[in-house]
């Protein structure tokens, strides 16, 4: 796609970066910046020690699993894609496989990057890298025993019909489904995939 | 969509609550907490004083608008639909006009809310609403002056594939490109508004 010539560098210059709190899962952080020949101002933000993995498992007769359970950050109950943080220093695609195989007990012979997005750019550098798994095999799913998680298997086309209607609530499983949702509109997924997708829509 | 018969109960039981440190934007809590009859445990995480607002405008000819700017968080230069904060006690489409005019100038006559979407569940309680507006009128826009943004008139079918290539990398952005375009495949937006989607990637 043609780009327009344009100035893509840095105009933040900080003058001081402080670590305000500490924990095992980020830092929050209040630096003192310049922006370009501005003043210093207080940029306060939060520094991830974790990606947030997103999976999507698409089982042999074209069925997603959701994962439901009480979010008590948001005090309700969410059905969400596969879903738990991956240490920065393990390659995203180790952590999703250990995640898938926690929450669901599938191992899949077949994964595929979608993107690495951005969770809140102006607030955290937390990424979340997705994934679409398939090629199923069935294990037993082995929680964290202090997580209560209700598993739930839907057809394909319903998850994007809960994604558009916000019964999936989380930025991740919502563009992870509509991102495999689109390329299979558009013809841009591995063929096997593809054909179980296609199975599962024209079963219904 | 028929739903199971499960436990949707809150199993979270606060033993104490704990402002490690709070700004303007949010509160960093780090809260003791029991899941059933478990061991109290440590829960840390951020409560936003600000909803994560995303705004998709459609012009005349189904083009987008993209803002690019450096993000000092993320470290590097990026593309995403027109967003930014929004007072908690402020409904969130007014927010959503004031940010689409700031950034781009742009009013508009007719707004869609897409979905009120979790940011990152296990960490912070920060909603992105998400709109698409459309019916623009074109006057001067008026950004932070600390803010060095830039504006990209694209084709909106354009803006499904940066969506999908990782060149738009905020989960916001690529959710609420991809919930318009899912709609728009299924017919399910206003009739104006899908004319003028369908016009433009008819003229292409």
């Amino acid at each position: 796609m043609p780009q327009p010539d344009i100035d893509r560098t840095n105009p933040w210059k900080p003058v001081h970066k402080s670590e305000v709190f500490d924990c095992r899962y980020f830092v929050t952080r209040s630096d003192s910046v310049r922006h370009r020949a501005g003043e210093p101002r207080p940029y306060t933000h939060i520094r991830m020690k974790y990606f947030g993995i997103a999976v999507v498992p698409i089982d042999e007769d074209g069925s997603t699993t959701l994962i439901g359970q009480y979010r008590y950050v948001l005090d309700r109950f969410t059905w969400e894609v596969p879903r738990g943080g991956g240490r920065l220093d393990r390659p995203p695609v180790d952590s999703a496989k250990a995640e898938l195989s926690e929450e669901t007990g599938y191992r899949a012979d077949h994964w595929l990057h979608l993107f690495n997005a951005s969770a809140s750019p102006g607030v955290t550098d937390e990424i979340a890298p997705c994934f679409v798994a398939w090629g199923l095999r069935q294990g037993e799913p082995h929680p964290d025993p202090v997580e209560q998680l209700v598993r739930r298997r839907i057809p394909f086309r319903d998850a994007v019909t809960m994604a558009l209607s916000g019964e999936i609530g989380d930025l991740a499983s919502i563009a992870s489904i509509l991102g495999i949702n689109t390329r299979l509109g558009r013809g841009e997924l591995p063929p096997d995939l593809m054909a179980l997708l296609r199975e599962e829509a024209s079963s219904g």
